[in-house]
């Protein structure tokens, strides 16, 4: 298809649509690098201004998973299903939720993403496993599915190029912040993994994405419309990112509290969290008749013991030390504990997500840059709750760290909670569900 | 200055101002190749959407402008004054205004830029006199305006470089319609001519850029912005292009109706446009009371002879052979004409301009690329005009050519005519006055 680009520009500039077959072979020819960056960045502002209706984003969505390999699990029965968080902090779900999840029969083919900025990772909160490798094979990884019910492997090269080369473009030219251009390259990587179904888990507040209610409704039917087009069942979840999620931030930290939910202990938000979207999923892959029976189940293999054994299974099948599962002390633990302290007595009204994200950064838990290295060890333990009463000098946090310039760490944790004299209003875990 | 190109785009993006330093940044780093194309295209794309206010395009427009040098002409006493078209078809005013301007005594600096597409460009007209060079260093064209009130250039390399690498971006990234975008390359050339006042033909109509009376209004309206901003005073005339100017389209044949019209003859259409804008010059360089005493110098100047006798000796001066003016029949002249005939009888209600252009781009008359050479003795040369009554098989127009493949012209030129039984109604050539 020849196509006059600077026509196609103007069109959807001018807020006419643009044609299945042109979307296809834009992200093509750009792929190919048959299309410059500056004719894409200048549609893909286009973009931001007059979207992309279902039929469009539907086929643009599409060809971004063709431009790379699709897995195909052609060996493994039933629904295979998987998660997608839009990112929070100290979101380690991922790793307890896909095990229990796969211990009651559904099957998880899940490939996550390295953190950036003061979004964590599921990769480096892995890989903060010593010896787990995320890189299997396709075929390998498809066996593994098959064998266990789960594989957890990072995005290779072969996952979706156009995106990658999308979101850099995105991210040096000021179009991020659009819904159909952030659901297609959700659903690009997602469509790759061969699923069926996905839940969706989209966070709303000050540490997340999207910001509002509104906009994560948004962004929940245009992912919801993706699926539908490309056949694949998507129910959403809006949840609360007021505060970070459990009392860990930093991927060691974070990977031994999901082995805590994995043998049923750990924090009450982090488990409520995991049993709601694990609930979800069995639903979805038909290994449960509704939520409650969902929730059931979720909370038997995690208590009984089966989740984390499948998860010690899947751990040595990648190359892990299985042992951190009976063991989580074998994780990387940092040299110094730092402890922030409570400037006044009073309730804990708020603990600022982001703010405790940026902290973590500070000391390495975290990148900059995608080039940045991590501290595996780094992060910072929540001593507190939203809700709970401190008194004056109590100690709120703990900063992990490897030990030297933490000052612009501590000024950032100590910001982030805030005191006040009544206790804060309760607020549910489930904003939303579509 | 260090800039976050990244956080400016999606500031302006957002609808939000950006500092004058910050865009005069821009432009000095873009011409410097230290902002890349992607990222210029994604801001073009966001002022298209979002404009620049008068601060932001004033302080864009001049940091275009001294992208490159700016001529001074210290030893040219008075105002200098030019005159700007937004291009129409059969435009060869400036080849007859020019000398008029200049014979009354007002310095004209003009520098002028060739035809694309179905626009002619008055560096094409004037070297379809043979010798004459357009390409003066600027040290001698000011020398040449000393001692003429006159010089007939080209842009330079050195003339606004930020323009031509931005309008190259335009074309290919949809966003040449943009009024602040379309306003600023307009002016960041005037202004780099050394020139006090600015007289503006915005053409209006079919075969003009600006389709409507409103948008051509809104660009007068902005170009008088950004020359208030930079001391130099704009007047504009919005200008009537429902049919070619004149008799002549194709560039020796306009060369050769402009030299009718420095001799007091020529059609009346181009007369009183030439009358019309220099008499705006003349007032604005002070060389006329007010617009009547501006037009009767006009007339007075084409029919006595002086504008034809100066621009005789600027042909002269800039290498060209003078004795066309006295015998234009020594221009290039086409091997063959063929006539295109009326299909009934009637009245002449309209010849669309842009189709003429078309056709005399088929036979050579114009590029279709930059690199594409052209055949100065092409063109359309109409036989008839808007209003008269014709008789089925007369004569309404000859295609000028060099003699092959003429079938898609003929064409054209055929479709171009429009025969009603009753008389257009007439309208007035200037629409308007800013």
């Amino acid at each position: 298809m020849k196509l006059n680009v600077p026509e196609i520009i103007r069109r959807k500039r001018d807020g006419r649509r643009l044609e299945d077959a042109e979307l296809r072979a834009l992200i093509a020819e750009y792929t190919a690098d048959r299309i410059p960056d500056y004719q894409m960045a200048a549609l893909l502002m286009a973009i931001f201004y007059r979207g992309l209706d279902a039929g469009e984003l539907a086929a643009w969505t599409d060809a971004m998973t063709r431009s790379g390999a699709v897995m195909r699990h052609d060996r493994v029965p039933g629904a295979k299903v998987d998660k997608h968080s839009t990112g929070g902090v100290g979101d380690k779900i991922s790793l307890c939720l896909a095990p229990a999840v796969a211990a009651c029969g559904v099957p998880v083919p899940m490939i996550s993403g390295r953190g950036l900025g003061h979004t964590g990772g599921t990769l480096d909160k892995l890989e903060s496993i010593p010896g787990f490798r995320v890189d299997l094979e396709p075929a390998a990884a498809s066996r593994q599915l098959e064998r266990l019910g789960l594989f957890l492997i990072g995005q290779t090269e072969d996952v979706a190029p156009a995106d990658r080369r999308l979101y850099a473009l995105r991210d040096v030219t000021g179009t991020v912040e659009s819904i159909p251009l952030i659901s297609s390259s959700i659903m690009s990587k997602k469509l790759a993994e061969g699923i069926d179904a996905l839940v969706l888990d989209v966070k709303v507040g000050e540490g997340a994405f999207m910001p509002t209610a509104d906009k994560a409704r948004e962004l929940a039917r245009t992912i919801i419309g993706i699926g539908a087009a490309s056949g694949v069942a998507v129910r959403a979840l809006l949840t609360d990112m007021d505060a970070p999620i459990g009392r860990m931030v930093g991927n060691a930290l974070e990977a031994h509290e999901a082995i805590d939910v994995l043998r049923g202990e750990g924090p009450a938000d982090t488990i409520a969290l995991t049993v709601e979207l694990g609930a979800e999923m069995l639903v979805l892959g038909r290994a449960a008749t509704d939520l409650d029976a969902g929730r059931a189940s979720m909370r038997r293999v995690l208590a009984d013991g089966t989740a984390l054994a499948l998860f010690a299974r899947v751990v040595e099948a990648q190359g892990g030390d299985p042992r951190v599962c009976d063991d989580p002390g074998r994780l990387p633990i940092a040299e110094k504990r730092d402890p922030s302290v409570a400037l006044r007595r009073g309730y804990v009204t708020g603990i600022r997500p982001r703010v405790v994200a940026l902290a973590a950064l500070e000391v390495g838990a975290g990148r900059r840059c995608k080039e940045d290295d991590i501290d595996p060890a780094a992060g910072v333990e929540l001593l507190v709750a939203r809700g709970d009463f401190v008194e004056k000098g109590a100690p709120l946090a703990a900063l992990h760290h490897g030990g030297s310039g933490t000052g612009e760490a501590m000024r950032l944790l100590g910001s982030a909670f805030e005191i006040g004299d009544a206790p804060p209003e309760r607020h549910g875990l489930v904003i939303d569900r579509l």
